[in-house]
């Protein structure tokens, strides 16, 4: 187990009509709010009339700035940055998923950094110090950035993704209502039920020994998805599956299910690419590339993907069957994949070869290597995606 | 699931040379620091030389207060307090195990308190709403305390063992170095494994239903401790399952495992009594009580149980099998202990039933009942005491 430090300080308010609380969390911290979120759905759900209204009830002011589409862009950043400097905006209230999050971060942070907000991105060795307070109302289980400390934001100019990570960038709470999560269609639910799931396998592919209590956790969390994902897509007003779902996403991306571990990272960067190119949704990107990923990098611990099938697929054969086991437990996921409906090759949602290469570039900007269970370099990047067709 | 807020800003600092961030640490929060601790063992081990040397190397100032003993007392708290105040001590640095922490956060709000300390510990209406911070070097994996909202103290007038609980309890860093677990004797190591498995199991057995995420999180959370508190038993220097050990007591304890449901308690309550009356080690009281609780209450609700029986301990049995799982798994539970070297009877440690009805009645004072999943009143708590002799 290496050593960490483990530091997360979000509150999480969970339940039905806990909504109510917004006002109270955020008079808090600010007295003049941008409340952020992306298109109509909040409005037409009626949830960002409750959340105004109880910021009204607890008499805080706010502007607002909607907007926010999937693959955050930097544009809307910069124009929120503006204008929260313009307005004397003291506290950003995202309401909506991961996106509208990771915009509202971008902006928080951007507020009091002294230079264009992209340079942060787009350097791994400058990293924000201090942002906007920033608070969460969470429509979509997914992104788990409700309680992280990142945000991934697009580029327009070039279609670049990248992310930045700082403890000021953690929430100061998130608002989660399971009964908000009703209304979103089966192929959203089953693409925020794959990035939940992949946050939970980026972690559990480590090449770092005697991680056994993580390991644990994140066998019992990636369970639970598997369990509960196909209910909800099937059931979109079961409200304990939409909690279970919905508590799990937030989990598997607070840090806490990586600590004394280093977990991989390769498959979220490689799919970063794809959904920046063809502006697919991040889960159905990363469904199409994590067994990519898993078949061209099992040698490398194949007793790791040994106990991810044992404990997390039940796969029973014999110790010594490795390759079978491992095969077994690719055939179990992918069935998994296609049972909630989202693609696990590049065919099954329309794309083809063409723009491999040049994903392959674009995905090592700025990076030696991707990835940590096994460092891959352009070339490896290449492989996989070829794999993915 | 039930609704829940869960927040917990502990900063947790984990893994070999961790102390040397101690000073740091302290200074955030603090300039004039109260150094609080046990007996000799923090001096023999060097931990406590270590510590001060972080301080002073941070050039904070401190003074000291040791001699916290296991179940610690009211009347050291209540020195403590006037130190405290006449020092002029704006920190709390527990280092210990849980009695130290404890013993620190009833300092830490006595000097904040306007009236007799005790007086919170007494009435579960009075919880303090504000404390000095506090902040721990922990040696002894067991309570939880380094990073909960509660502090459980035992009044040497009546010896009656009680808590507090508040937001405002919770440290504000634990430095976590399982080498200071090294040389914690067998005895004490699975005294502290005891509590640690209590503690998960005191949550897992509720009656609130689809709790399936916190089920598999502490379903993984048990087989870590049950796999693990052997290994520690028979080897006490391997670093490796030391920190296993350590890092599970903790989350066994933060509040997120028991996120949306509700715990039972019961046991610890029961408990209590007998390590307040003999002044045994809480752990050792836990593995008499929590069997004999289990054979109580388990045809309140067998499906749990069996889960239980399944999941944490393997039992394979036909499914219609209820009786037959509950005993399996009573027995592998009991065997386990044994095998740490805790006692699961009173004559094991030496206990008789002289006493039982006396620690019945002290159980029930200020209190309707004891425990969620089955509500128990004194001829309850007297027949489990008879279950365990």
């Amino acid at each position: 187990m290496r050593n960490f430090s483990f530091y997360n300080p979000a509150r999480i308010i969970f339940g039905r009509g806990v909504e109510e609380q917004t006002g109270e969390q955020v008079k808090k911290y600010g007295t003049k709010v941008l409340l952020h979120y992306g298109g109509g759905s909040v409005k037409r759900t009626g949830v960002l009339d409750k959340v105004k209204a109880s910021l009204d009830a607890a008499g805080v002011s706010y502007i607002e700035l909607g907007g926010v589409k999937p693959n955050p862009r930097l544009s809307l950043i910069r124009e929120g940055i503006e204008l929260c400097k313009r307005e004397g905006v003291d506290f950003i209230l995202a309401v909506g998923g991961g996106s509208t999050i990771d915009s509202s971060k971008g902006i928080a942070a951007g507020v009091l950094y002294d230079g264009d907000i992209w340079d942060l991105y787009l350097y791994p060795d400058r990293q924000p110090d201090k942002a906007l307070p920033v608070g969460v109302v969470l429509t979509i289980p997914a992104a788990g950035s409700e309680s992280s400390w990142a945000s991934v934001v697009t580029n327009e100019d070039g279609w670049l993704k990248r992310d930045i990570c700082a403890e000021c960038l953690i929430p100061r709470f998130a608002i989660m209502n399971p009964e908000f999560t009703f209304t979103l269609p089966p192929y959203q639910t089953a693409c925020g039920a794959s990035d939940i799931l992949a946050h939970m396998m980026e972690r559990y592919f480590t090449q770092v020994d005697h991680v056994d209590f993580t390991d644990r956790l994140l066998e019992g969390a990636m369970r639970t998805v598997l369990n509960y994902a196909p209910v909800v897509v099937e059931q979109p007003e079961n409200y304990d599956a939409r909690a279970e779902i919905m508590w799990a996403g937030t989990l598997a991306h607070n840090s806490l299910l990586d600590t004394g571990r280093e977990g991989d990272w390769a498959s979220h960067e490689i799919e970063h690419e794809l959904s920046g190119m063809y502006d697919i949704a991040h889960g159905a990107g990363l469904s199409i590339i994590f067994p990519a990923w898993m078949r061209y990098v099992w040698r490398d611990n194949p007793a790791r993907f040994v106990q991810f099938a044992q404990r997390v697929f039940d796969v029973d054969l014999a110790q010594a069957e490795t390759e079978a086991i491992v095969n077994e437990m690719l055939y179990r996921l992918e069935s998994w994949y296609h049972r909630i409906g989202v693609p696990t090759r590049f065919s099954e949602a329309g794309l083809d070869d063409t723009k491999i290469e040049e994903m392959a570039k674009k995905c090592m900007i700025n990076r030696q290597f991707t990835g940590h269970f096994r460092k891959l370099v352009e070339k490896d990047v290449v492989e996989i995606y070829r794999l993915a067709l």
